[in-house]
């Protein structure tokens, strides 16, 4: 079917949207493929419909490939299932809430492990069963607190969730790794740039859950990786390589200094190089001692002290991260001044292990290094504090800031740091649902076999926008042509009768060999249509101009911005071909 | 693709729900085609999605054939436009409602005139851009009081909502026609028995809205036909065949009549007929008064009185359309203790008229009736009380009930009454919502021209419950090839390695020539895979069986039963001509 641009319900924009801060954004509104019905609420017209749908296509493909079988649950889901797993309350203000007319709680859902579970319990009862991987692609809902830059964060939004459940832990990864897999094939059939990044520390597995990450500049999502070896991350997920630790062999004893008003690292630092201490000392050699109140959720605050060499900060994702499930705050002057042997400014590795801190260090505080740090008296640091002969830390923590240039964990190179949009995660989630509601089959031997899960989404919508993302330039939208919203976009730019009647004939031609065309047909001048040609980024341009005089159409590349003539007669066939080339 | 039992997310249950009660519900949950969430919320499985699939699917190609183009509005609205048309109090509980993080009110959409009059309204400006056809098929929500019959009635469903916008009259009776032959073209398509019935009453326009009912015994919707024209009403919308006015020569002057302890039609007719009037008199030769309050919202209540014959109910649904919008009430005993002209059980035209109460009879009260009715005197009744001549009411009204036997309004022949499903809408909306949201565009005079509009629905998921309704048998359900989950279904009954062999590579040819193939190859016994066949209603199905040995397969019917043998060498072209036939 040809779509004339004539009838199509669109109307490009020539200035950006006010409030749209981002290209994707701008360009989608400018474009005409989405339209604001209020924050985070998108409704998709003609244009943006039919990527969408295209890149649903890919997935479901995907999915099916590798035995996924699609059914569909509601969006609107009651609460009970919620309790159980007490997702009810730990969601907080993240979802939408609603009561129906007789007063019963509901959740427009945000995901469904809850109810794929009690599906799968309900229907099936025998290790024979499975492995089973079931999915959807449905409408989801967040009660984001910023929704953001478009269909990017919205709060009604597509998804493409899946779940594999298992009798084994074998199975499980299987699932998962073939989910691993399929995420790859869509996404390079989409054409987009994206990195897999451990999400979680590689000390609990590695492999346990991973996310797809586009890149982009305005993700918001920071990972590192390293070029050499390949290795990425999540900040929260990357592991310190950890130096060796060294001899205490000729190491000189700690010397307490008096170093007057030197609170902070960097008036520790100029005191330390001003003290004639025989070499250049950086804020590296010091030792920073942050202290935190922690608590288990339902339980005490108790006193935490974090040491993390005085060139880096205490990243916060990371220390959640680490903390996780326990809640932290930094001690305020209220709390330091419940503990008087806590000298602000002045705190060492000595005195919090004395007072029975739980004191938790970088993983670079090896054995056998050396450092200046507090002396736990107010104007005085010790130099020469050796960890694992002067202290012994209670353990490490992965808090520390992650930098360009830190060591990849595995030793290949620099970590290089980049930003990144979730597009899509994968989770073995083990038995935390199927515990919740005793999913249980009789397994081969007659007894009783727990089911484990495994987790994985797509975020459908979002990757509209993350294709626009990464391949617009600065005259508007490309696609990629296996999420166009058409093959070919044929524009008449001749007033002339004849060339109108020709371009019509190929258009009719293109469409009879299966293409999908967009005809600009308006009355609009040809500069007019070239611009919107160009923003609304269908990869091939025919433009049936001037030089339909000579027997000539003009070819455009929307991509490369090659142009090049073909011989009117007989072009079908040389577009056709370009386009499958 | 071959879908095979082994692996497909399916149980059969044996016995029907216990809380289902129509036979589409039980078959639907019975055969694993839906399951149920909550009331009125439930999850489509692998067969339903594919059914419910394949009817969007069809429903989508008739509104492209007829011009609309597809787009996709959130489920989530918010307020505003909702007040500006005040639904957002009409609706009253019937909706979701729900507040977000900040406190903002927003509507789970039951239908979207506002934001498509908005969104056009915000796009296009010119006469030039019309005629213009939008459509979505789209998840919708509505609380109802009673969510009954599985997806017949739920609270999340998926409809197809239309809507046509038009600088003139014409063009929107265009955009009407269009759909009434394309909802006739794809219910024709899905093999659905339905009534097309006018909506509103025949002294509105007659086809400002008309709706299609599938029929069915189980239908909540009554509508009447007369089989020897095809006319067809909703109940509200029957105009009622009015007979000729008599002339008054020789009617004789009417008599008041001591009538004893005679208020109800039952007593006044007993009472007539032991009167020796010369006639057997019945309840139809009775005038019924019947004595309402009515007020206009936000209005003052007033009297009504309605004069129906004594053989006839006043039809609340009837009354109910013939009013709106005013709202109404019967009169308690406290009214009537207001008003003592009025006496209960005596009350007629002549008391009604000279105390200033508006009164309106039905279309049947024409000039030159005769009637017995009230004398407004307890124990008195009037006969031989002619209308037109001595008494001329305010008006007509059509609120007597319709029964079966009464005269088409074409006069073709009797009425007839049966039950249908809502499957489709259409309607000539105008410019109510046009107005709400001043919705102009420049016409061709360079003067602002107000759009109209019409709006048009389709139960998208309401269909798979009505085909099965409509088509199932005592062994389960029976889908029609168009809408069917698979197109042929393959069972093998046979455990000889070979036969099964055999069988799997019909599958394979089946599915070679793009047919989609369920095969069960599970290891359950044939009863049982015979009897799962008959319960999923594909239409066509294979047995691969004992015959396997002498060379043939069975194909059998699952509409007429019909079982015939194909020699197994070849049976693909055989099976595939059968089911191309």
């Amino acid at each position: 079917m040809i779509t004339r641009m004539s009838e199509l319900f669109l109307r490009t924009l020539r200035d950006d949207p006010a409030d749209a801060e981002v290209p994707s954004h701008k360009l989608l509104i400018r474009a005409g493929y989405v339209r604001p019905v209020a924050p985070g609420l998108y409704t998709w017209l003609p244009l943006g419909l039919r990527v969408l749908r295209k890149i649903e296509k890919i997935v479901r493909e995907e999915m099916v490939a590798i035995g996924g079988q699609e059914i569909l649950f509601p969006a609107l889901l009651p609460k009970a299932p919620y309790e159980t797993t007490n997702r009810w309350t730990e969601y907080g203000d993240g979802v939408f809430r609603l009561k129906d007319r007789r007063g019963n709680d509901y959740m427009l859902g945000p995901t469904h492990e809850e109810f794929f579970t009690l599906t799968v319990k309900g229907e099936y009862s025998s290790y024979k069963d499975f492995p089973l991987l079931m999915f959807q692609i449905q409408t989801k809902y967040r009660d984001e607190a910023r929704p953001r830059a478009g269909i990017l964060r919205g709060r009604e939004f597509i998804m493409k969730d899946s779940y594999s459940f298992d009798v084994d832990d074998d199975g499980l990864k299987t699932a998962y790794h073939a989910h691993r897999e399929a995420y790859q094939n869509m996404f390079k059939r989409m054409a987009i740039r994206y990195v897999i990044v451990s999400a979680v520390s590689g000390a609990m597995g590695g492999s346990a859950s991973e996310e797809f990450l586009a890149e982009s500049e305005i993700g918001e999502d920071t990972f590192v990786r390293c070029v050499e070896s390949g290795y990425a991350a999540n900040v929260e997920a990357v592991v310190t390589a950890v130096p060796e630790a060294m001899p205490f062999d000729g190491l000189p004893e700690p010397t307490v200094h008096d170093t007057g008003d030197t609170p902070t690292i960097a008036t520790l630092v100029e005191w330390a190089n001003s003290a004639g201490l025989g070499r250049e000392i950086t804020a590296a050699d010091t030792l920073k001692n942050v202290l935190l109140k922690v608590r288990v959720p339902g339980g005490d605050w108790e006193l935490l002290a974090i040491g993390v060499p005085g060139d880096r900060e205490v990243d916060d994702k990371r220390l959640g991260a680490a903390l996780e499930p326990a809640e932290y705050a930094l001690l305020d002057d209220a709390d330091f001044a419940r503990y008087p042997f806590l000298k602000k400014g002045y705190i060492g590795p000595k005195g919090l292990l004395a007072n029975g801190v739980r004191y938790l260090v970088d993983p670079r505080v090896v054995d056998g290094t050396s450092w200046i740090t507090g002396a736990d008296e107010t104007g005085k640091h010790v130099v020469g504090l050796v960890a694992g002969r002067d202290f012994v830390a209670d353990g490490t923590i992965e808090a520390a800031e992650v930098r360009d240039g830190d060591l990849s964990p595995d030793g290949a190179g620099p970590l290089v740091s980049a930003r990144g949009i979730e597009i899509g995660h994968i989770f073995q989630l083990g038995r935390k649902y199927t515990d919740a509601f005793a999913a249980d089959v009789l397994g081969e031997d007659g007894k009783p076999v727990r089911l484990t899960m495994g987790s994985y989404g797509v975020g459908v919508s979002r990757l509209v926008a993350v294709i626009a993302e990464q391949q617009h330039d600065e005259l508007g939208l490309r696609w990629p042509a296996s999420v166009s919203p058409f093959d070919v976009h044929v524009v008449i730019a001749n007033k002339d009768a004849q060339a109108r009647a020709g371009a019509e004939e190929l258009a009719r031609d293109l469409d009879r060999l299966g293409l999908e065309v967009l005809l600009d047909d308006r009355t609009a001048s040809p500069g007019v249509k070239f611009k919107d040609a160009e923003l609304l980024g269908v990869p091939w341009i025919v433009v049936v101009g001037r030089g339909w005089a000579d027997g000539v159409v003009e070819l455009r590349n929307r991509f490369t911005g090659e142009k090049r003539e073909v011989a009117a007669d007989g072009a079908v066939t040389d577009i056709a071909a370009a386009l499958t080339a």
